[in-house]
């Protein structure tokens, strides 16, 4: 299956959008704003969803264009997930999801979530975070230098917590919303090993800018 | 009630330290890295909180010092909090706690949450974001310019959702944690009116950088 890639409007290198659009076959959308990142680093998106309000619609005749009401319940991330969703796709990076402001920051921990619900992989990345979801499952995470792995609870409480291969391993815990554990711990083998029984675990990999 | 300022090792500008802390009788707690935002700014902490790993000890024989294990389960912003909710403090603005690494923004999401289950009020704050939570209660949020609102259902489901006196309001609202309505609404009378009746609400306000 192929993977989507969903550019937004925060702040994007294009070291970044080389390093995850290096899959020839990947789907790219552009989210209004993000559709000027995507041109700068001479990507040419598949599809650019928009209200075209704080931009101008796109000239290139080859890309498809989604234009939508400028008033909405949605953010042009969540549409353009919606779209990719709708077209099939099952795991979706979002480019440009982070480091802009925060309500669009904290949105797009909740479009990671809405995807979830719906048995979607939707990834959240940025230069110096990756950012994800794991509901009543287990996966593993592969070490990468320099990051620190961070598990937090997005639902108010994961039950039987296990991560294994880092510095500060979990058995079997349990994690609340409102206590900030698990923060800054360091994967030691090659990759961790991490289960929630129950609830929603928050998994961020971070690195000092 | 005096206020307690707790100050992180987040970027923090010189001008954000000096709007907020005006108020002369204010407690200030420095979080290991933030004792030096705040002597660059001319501020002179109260106390300060830190494992002392990644910056010497602060030589001010003025400044109380509380020393803690460099392993630990808390972060720094988070004994710190602890240590200002010991001593009697209830209103907590956190400076430095946004917009550095993404793992800690979470954890101070966190840190907020951990408050409100005391009674606490907790607000982060840097030059363009400020963040509380509500549960169960109302309150008014004031107008200020250039900054857009946006609420989020922090548990798993808020219910009873009020907001008035913005440019989309909203009455008698579900939010649930995987959807992000709610998304730069915009106040448009001197305060929003919010209510929730069941579930905690993240708060936002954010403007452009």
């Amino acid at each position: 299956m192929k993977r989507c890639l969903i550019i937004g409007a925060a702040p994007v290198s294009g070291a970044l959008l080389e390093q995850f659009s290096g899959r020839e076959k990947d789907y790219i959308i552009c989210a209004d704003g993000g559709y000027q990142s995507a041109v700068d680093a001479g990507l040419r998106p598949d599809l650019v969803v928009g209200d075209f309000d704080s931009m101008e619609r796109p000239k290139d005749a080859g890309v498809e264009i989604l234009q939508v009401a400028a008033e909405k319940d949605d953010t042009d991330m969540m549409l353009a997930l919606k779209e990719g969703a709708a077209r099939g796709y099952e795991e979706f990076v979002l480019l440009g999801s982070l480091g802009g402001r925060l309500d669009h920051t904290v949105a797009n921990l909740q479009a990671v979530a809405w995807g979830l619900e719906r048995g979607l992989f939707v990834m959240l990345a940025d230069e110096n975070n990756l950012v994800a979801m794991l509901r009543g499952d287990s996966a593993g995470v592969p070490r990468l230098e320099g990051y620190y792995l961070s598990l937090f609870s997005y639902s108010e409480q994961c039950r039987g917590v296990t991560v294994r291969g880092v510095k500060y391993p979990l058995e079997d815990a349990v994690l609340t919303q409102a206590f900030p554990l698990g923060v800054s711990n360091e994967i030691v083998e090659r990759e961790a090993f991490l289960r929630v029984e129950e609830g929603t675990l928050l998994i961020v990999m971070s690195r000092e800018a």
